[in-house]
């Protein structure tokens, strides 16, 4: 459950590694966000859906993925705690989703929707620096996927998951990373020993 | 050469695509900028080297793109009038660039120093405002570059390719858009046909 207590919110915590905030300011950042839980399985984009809400992990881990034409998985990202997940395209274009979000645990999560978000950092000058700050490193990632994925092999990627999510080993299944990293079970079983 | 009319200065329009900006913001923004000038094949990063400058090109085309150990070249992206250009990771982060750019052709650019857009971004919200916009597209094209990495068939990037960039086929090597896809020239002159 999340605390009370302003000053110790874990979202005022997040923000500030960014911005510093008044209580005021935090009180009104605040007030544009609702509180959700959803259930292991349960999802928080389906493709075809134009997404209203970005989400704000405060406990749980969830996956993000598309389906080939042939109904196979393949997985974008995970996210877990604190970390911000939607289909940003879908969210930012108001146009429907190519992705799936569903969540691997029980999750508890912060959202805003995005006419709040607008009104918030129109409003709100350190809002809209936060959020580009955020926006450069989810573009930094997207590219370090991108070369990664013309560029490494697989025990680099390998390697490099393991550095990014170190705790994402204990909470995922193993078919989930390997089709993260584009590889069979078995090869997966290869890269883990 | 750039025109001198502010009113009907290509940035200026650029930005007002987003935010509207009087005279006086836009002499603002202006001064914040330098004008360059590179003959094709010159470069705009190299690897190993701190990003200091974004690019926003006013004529010319461009390429980013990495060199794999055997020194085989992967296309990241091009670029060419009135797109911003950097590598996005070295110029946030400060750390060293693991991509190239370089001129296709004589290019004609204005640049912004990492210092000059922090101070330009801090001291007026409508330019942070701008740039977190165009960084959400950014990110868009990159998770878009992702699927079609992992979903689409060649065929079926390459007419992303030229449906997104439709002037690139007449002003770019055919080896150039082969790179760009991951395929043999061969290949692509099938796809061409």
């Amino acid at each position: 459950m999340l605390d009370n207590n302003k000053t110790n919110h874990p979202l005022r915590q997040h923000i500030e590694e960014i911005v510093p905030l008044t209580d005021k300011e935090f009180d009104f950042v605040l007030s544009h966000f609702e509180t959700t839980k959803k259930r292991k399985h349960q999802y928080l984009v389906q493709e075809g859906e134009i997404v209203k809400k970005e989400y704000w992990i405060t406990k749980g881990c969830v996956k993000s993925y598309f389906l080939n034409e042939n109904g196979k998985e393949h997985i974008l990202r995970f996210a877990m705690e604190h970390w911000w997940i939607t289909d940003y395209e879908s969210f930012v274009k108001q146009t429907p989703s190519k992705i799936n979000i569903d969540c691997l645990e029980d999750c508890e999560l912060l959202y805003i929707t995005f006419e709040n978000r607008d009104k918030l950092t129109s409003q709100m000058h350190k809002m809209e620096r936060f959020w580009a700050k955020k926006s450069k490193f989810g573009r930094i990632a997207l590219q370090q996927r991108i070369l990664s994925l013309l560029k490494n092999s697989t025990k680099e990627r390998y390697d490099l998951l393991l550095e990014q999510y170190p705790q994402l080993f204990q909470r995922v299944p193993k078919k989930l990373i390997a089709s993260y990293l584009g590889v069979s079970r078995e090869t997966l079983s290869r890269l883990d020993s």
